[in-house]
């Protein structure tokens, strides 16, 4: 196929005659399409059925702990249940008494840090809310938008820094860290980052354990949360950033985060933070003042159902043959539709949850309105950027998990249309 | 029996002698009694394991609203499942429409409410982490002691007000609230209260509702913990204070928490938040960024297994047939030791998981360290105090749930041995 911007005025407004017709026909057929959210679908969600019947009231009393100390049923055990810990350590790959096992949602996990720092300070230095010069945070992007909602929240100033194919440019992010005593931290997605799918290489990560900060207070906040959301086997190997800091002598520099939502029930899986002894001294300070403890059924649950890394991996195995399917048909179509166009790129992740299409700039919001109006949910044009600013205003994020395949087939193809639609307008603008 | 301070010095320290010989004897046994934790028994959770067997894999789809935009097992529904908000507005006696519901534990709804009102501020006043002028709160006392930990760690400063049989010394917190600005708010919990089993009448109920507060982000921090835990139907009846701030104009006042965590499993129990609607919007802009919705699927379980307030009633008769026996064991022995002796008060509540000893000056530290020497545990001399400090060392807080009627034969005997002995070494000193 010819590129657009090779295409003489006539025929651009030729085509675009022509494909603005199709979309009619789209608008006509009153379709309602959503690839705006990050969220299992249900044929996902029915593989973790049978986690509701591994604790029930024939459960044993041993298993239950009852009438002991560790009564699952009672307050206590604030850092969670020892199996659960062991658990969520293997999917985050660190120890088990590295952890605390949490609620159902990692966000609040995260929430709760910034929200610690802010008023309490970390490792003894001044509380933010105490500060008079702004706090700022490094920001990969594109990247995940309620990292960036829950930063601005606190009023911390957000510093993009590009997202390459083997993770944030490391020279940038060196120069902040190691030189602005303003920068308290960067978010991080490692493996299949939201949205570009982006796994971080080894020496990205040797580069985020060798940081020099300024700050004492500046942590990396690692949010696994596609640790072990491979399409195939063995997935992308994230190194260890416990292990690389470690060697480097910086095991105070992260904190680490993941769940179950997207590998049992979004909405009643179980959480967990990791981070070195003196990190999670701090945090467990905190928690003892905030609960008696997690709920620890939930985490049994968890435990009888999952069975360890070697169960964890055979059950994504699992979501990767309903989800995988669902991007090889996006893939194809924004293959078949858009390759030699020169009006578009895009990632092809080997798992998470997303694809990142960039666009010409000046084209995302004007796809999305398109869509939008032809019956199709996208998420907000500039929600991956801090502030919901894209400066090219030109990356979309896709998320094919949760529609049928089916109503995938017509989706990309609208997104195509629309992709198209948008670019013709802006050439010929 | 004859008041101790009527004894002569000689009288006192022959009766000294052979308590103390009785003191010895408890000794020897190598007891292992607790009496310090408001932990429901394991026969009371018991009574809610087949909530367990109320979602499962055979739960059906129309349940779990399976494939629609509410899917239990998704993300989503900010503020709860409705059926669950209608539960726990039937035990905070509000509508459902006022509530919020959260996660197992209403510690970390309180916790939220106090981090955001230092963070962000409350109705567009200063948040509290700006101001200059420290922030103070009034603490009824005798209270609960993680409400008084939570805000030593925010900074804010505890005034104690005494606590009547009809609730805080309402003069005291009229003067406070109508004239300081500087005070934000008080932790009330206003039936069966921690530690005295105290409930609020009619009459302080209305002068909360018809405080003036000086400062505009003032709070009533009601903390419903023990709404349903009659041991008798019907319970002590608590007006509400929703209708009675409605009634004098103040429907921003309160803020109100209960949870499941004393009628269900106090580990996977659920909780819950109510307010204004004014309130309300502000707390769900909060937990916009800080989660994507409670655990649905334990919300569920719950309003399955208590099925409507009839169920809830019911089922707390259940606990209190369990409870009641217990409180009577304690209030026996109280009375068969100490009456007549002048050395000591106790309430007899009529609900709720506490019983509150007042013994003389400077004798409760003295009793809980005899008690520990002999293998009991009791809730440290002070903690029901702002800053553990009870400036008269005269409360001590008896928990009778936790353990067996038996255990509770020997730790009440023991219990009164140890304030014979500190009290009489007292009235010798």
């Amino acid at each position: 196929m010819k590129a657009f911007r090779e295409l003489s005025t006539v025929e651009m407004q030729e085509q675009l005659t022509v494909l603005m017709a199709e979309y009619e026909q789209f608008v006509a057929k009153g379709l309602k399409l959503n690839m705006s959210r990050g969220k299992p679908s249900p044929q996902q969600l029915d593989l973790s059925m049978p986690l509701l019947d591994t604790v029930t009231s024939e459960t044993t009393a041993e298993t239950l702990k009852e009438g002991t100390a560790d009564d699952l049923r009672n307050y206590g055990g604030l850092v969670g249940l020892p199996e659960a810990r062991k658990l969520m350590a293997g999917i985050m790959d660190v120890d088990a008494e590295d952890t605390i096992v949490c609620g159902n949602a990692s966000l609040n996990v995260m929430y709760d840090m910034i929200s610690q720092a802010f008023s309490h300070g970390i490792a003894g230095q001044t509380a933010w809310a105490k500060l008079t010069e702004p706090v700022k945070f490094l920001c990969p992007v594109p990247g995940y938008d309620r990292h960036f909602a829950l930063t601005e929240r606190f009023g911390i100033e957000m510093i993009p820094v590009p997202l390459a194919a083997d993770g944030p440019d490391m020279d940038m992010v060196e120069r902040h860290v190691n030189t602005d005593s303003s920068i308290k931290g960067i978010w991080c997605v490692p493996k299949y980052s939201n949205p570009t799918g982006t796994t971080y290489s080894d020496a990205t990560v040797r580069r985020f354990a060798a940081l020099s900060p300024a700050a004492k207070d500046f942590r990396i906040y690692w949010d696994n949360a596609y640790a072990v959301h491979d399409f195939d086997q063995p997935g992308e190997a994230l190194l260890s950033l416990k292990a690389a800091c470690a060697q480097a002598g910086t095991e105070n520099l992260w904190y680490m985060f993941a769940s179950t939502s997207k590998i049992t029930f979004a909405g009643a899986g179980i959480s967990a933070l990791a981070a070195s002894p003196d990190n999670l001294a701090e945090i467990r300070g905190r928690l003892s003042f905030q609960t008696i403890g997690p709920d620890k059924l939930n985490q049994l649950r968890h435990v009888l159902f999952l069975n360890g890394m070697g169960g964890v991996r055979a059950h994504m195995q699992k979501h990767a043959s309903i989800v995988a399917p669902k991007f090889e048909t996006v893939l194809r179509a924004l293959d078949d539709g858009l390759t030699g166009l020169d009006i578009g790129e895009w990632t092809r992740p080997k798992g998470g949850y997303f694809i990142s299409f960039i666009g010409l700039p000046n084209t995302a919001k004007r796809v999305v309105d398109l869509a939008k109006d032809a019956g199709m949910m996208l998420t907000d044009a500039g929600a991956t950027y801090p502030y919901g600013n894209d400066p090219q205003d030109s990356n979309i994020r896709l998320a094919p998990t949760y529609p049928l395949v089916e109503e995938l087939e017509d989706a990309s193809k609208l997104f195509v249309l629309c992709v198209k639609i948008a670019s013709l307008e802006i050439l010929l603008a």
